[in-house]
């Protein structure tokens, strides 16, 4: 089969690709929230659809315990590998509203950017998938290798009901590897391969004081305040050189190899760059080791959120019954979610004053990953990235986590391609929240290639 | 003239009483908040029509450079003395809202009590005195003492406009003792003339550490989050033994006097019963100190709220660019809030990490004071309340903040009784606001009694 024809197919289309793009992005399927239970449901919907509509033999909907899963399949090519695709079609919550230059949920094009929630978190990157089998069936009606795509709702929440899904599916799923698009390339211009992920372990503190508000007045002086017992927590659970303090917490982290050490290092990053970036004052972490082995091969601990007592405007004076935080760790492959968990209570019963009531809810948790990366089908990314973008791969790792990524791997036994078309600074997660289309495009080319590499493999 | 015939006629309208401050609980005079500048107003009007129903010969709205203070007098008592009475028709705000067993602008009366937010803090307290001259003026059109009236807008967020408005008016509010009911008894069945009150020193504390929310998957690891910024310096303020930490703060505090001690270590305090009304597992104040002494005569320092990042349902992973916090202070006399707020920015800018931007807001502040209990007006005060309530009164003070009573004093150099028919658990400034029917009409029993003993001055 030709494959310029089919390259020349997603160059015709690309802007229609940016216009289907829109549709996907204009449902608000935020995971987290109740509120939008029925628009998660409607994109899986719309999702499958789009599917059947690339040319995918089949498309499913998956019932689990929470939000559905999105499974379409093509398995038209008889005697070659069996390549598994997944992304996720949830998306992050979108406050502060405010700080948004455009509704999340009306995508906005400015300066070769779609602005909007799940643009490139992870809408975008799924879309990058379903427009190269789109062309490559379009020109010829057939793929160089069989394709299965599953895309799941719970990803920003922990895919919590994915392990049960890939438990009760096995067969259906069963490939010789798996492609990812979900992770940021290095920077633009520099197609990655991410073979590193960073596991999860997300908390709520709720602290309570006094049976309800008191006046500060009447009352300042006899009772300890749940936001000083809060903040007393907090301040105790690094150090000033940036270190966890929670007991035993290290244990189980492998420290950074001198190979990888070095590796690391010869990436081109400009540390003022970042922090100019970033807009802070000055960049924070643990000491002794670089930015890059901070965000990608080290733990962190960070407070997501805290609310307690008056928000408004003015001096409203009291002493609020009830203090919260989001606590939310980064684990490195080999610590344990769960054992993060039982540290981390412990470590909280141990400091929390007694003068206030503590509790600790366990909100989620995933492992982390690292990948074999002398497996072929690495090689074969590379060699498909080098094509599409005219640029040689870099090898990275990334600070955020994909939950699911251990779990299939530990499942299905085959190499994970961790290969996504999103850039570092593109809000994942934050308000304007963007996708570049330049990327978007070279994604899709990059894909088209990347199929017809795997055949050989 | 005949007193028994006033007190009858207070008792055969109690229930009216009730009645007509039930419409003005209603009244959403909530100073702080902009949404509610109407109500305010329509307050202050309405306040003055029931001043003039009242029997006073005049009542009238001075306008300041914030929400305006209602005046009205009676001065048909030829060459006794004159009363100036101080309330104030403005307050708190109502959040947390669901907390509240009914809405808090719709009085309902439930075992005794009316529950609505004003109801002690201080309109209650306001139609003690209006319903006090009511009796008198229905009775005999006459009134014992000369009676000044002013009611300000603006107690719940400073006084900030009524020194002006001191100043400006000196001739007209020329009195011989001021009378305040805003104060809470020690307990019910125990009359109680307050001598002191804390003055007050209100913050804002706003950090900034990116230009914008961050993942904290993605940089989780490089930058200092400000939601352990803030509570690293909040964790500062104080140490462990319950004392401030600013440089300088306990420079100005009077230490309590031998005297003192002993009188307030005869008041009958019950800790364990005072720490149940609480509802906290312990108690907390300063070493050395007892719980009066420490709610009373020691200065505090309280976050009345905090808020920074996520505070929705679920688990969304990021690093907030901001963090607040509000920080109240309440000081003794002799501490001067504009120094305090001085010291208090000093080591704000002193302890900050570098890597984020840390502003303080001066949102308001407020004298302490004392009084000197030698006056004839407090024998007026305590003859007047063990008649009222058949029962002895004490002294005590208030670890809360009036602070225009200090500026009243200075201006006008007369004696300031604080009188006040509130109990310490009535939830003033907390949902569930509540007033003790029977202590709102033993105040107003008691009142007609006291002017006529200030009368006797």
């Amino acid at each position: 089969m030709d494959i310029k024809s089919v390259i020349s197919f997603a160059e015709k289309h690309s802007q229609r690709f940016i216009d289907d793009l829109v549709e996907f992005v204009e449902i608000p399927s935020v995971s987290s929230s109740s509120e939008h239970i029925d628009d998660v449901r409607r994109c899986a919907d719309f999702l499958k659809d789009k599917m059947l509509q690339s040319g995918l033999q089949r498309a499913e909907i998956f019932e689990t315990a929470g939000h559905p899963v999105v499974y379409g399949e093509w398995l038209g090519a008889e005697g070659k590998p069996t390549v598994l695709i997944y992304g996720h079609y949830d998306v992050q919550p979108v406050d502060p509203l405010d700080l948004w230059e455009s509704p999340p949920f009306e995508p906005a094009i400015r300066n070769g950017r779609m602005y909007g929630r799940g643009t490139v978190d992870d809408k975008g990157q799924i879309y990058v998938h379903l427009k190269a089998i789109e062309s490559w069936l379009s020109e010829h009606g057939q793929l160089p290798v069989n394709v299965k795509f599953i895309a799941e709702g719970e990803e920003e929440i922990g895919s919590e009901n994915l392990g049960d899904f890939l438990d009760k599916n096995q067969e259906l799923l069963k490939a010789d590897s798996a492609v990812i698009s979900d992770t940021p390339m290095f920077k633009k211009g520099m197609p990655s391969i991410c073979y590193g992920l960073r596991g999860l372990a997300y908390f709520q503190l709720n602290l309570r004081g006094s049976k309800q508000d008191l006046h500060s007045g009447s009352f300042g002086g006899a009772v300890k305040n749940p936001i000083h017992a809060l903040a007393e927590i907090i301040s105790q659970l690094k150090d000033e050189s940036g270190q966890i303090s929670i007991p035993e917490f290290y244990d189980d982290v492998i420290p950074i190899s001198k190979k990888e050490h070095a590796d690391l290092s010869a990436l081109p990053f400009d540390k003022e760059e970042y922090r100019e970036d970033v807009g802070a004052p000055a960049l924070f972490g643990e000491k002794g080791y670089s930015v890059l082995e901070n965000l990608w091969a080290r733990p962190t601990l960070d407070v997501c959120g805290i609310w307690g007592g008056f928000q408004g405007e003015g001096a409203k004076t009291i002493i609020p019954a009830e203090a919260h935080a989001k606590v939310s760790m980064r684990l490195v492959p080999n610590q344990n979610p769960e054992r993060v968990g039982d540290l981390f209570e412990a470590f909280i019963k141990e400091i929390a004053p007694p003068e206030v009531e503590v509790s600790v809810e366990r909100l989620h948790g995933g492992d982390g990953f690292v990948a074999d990366v002398s497996h072929p089908a690495f090689n074969a990314a590379k060699r498909a990235l080098q094509k599409g973008f005219g640029k040689k791969a870099v090898f990275i790792r990334e600070g955020g986590s994909i939950p699911f990524v251990q779990t299939m791997v530990d499942a299905l036994k085959i190499p994970c391609l961790l290969i996504g078309f999103g850039l570092p600074n593109e809000n994942a997660h934050a308000p304007n929240e963007w996708l570049d289309l330049e990327n978007y495009q070279l994604g899709i080319i990059s894909s088209i290639y990347l199929y017809e590499e795997l055949a050989q493999n």
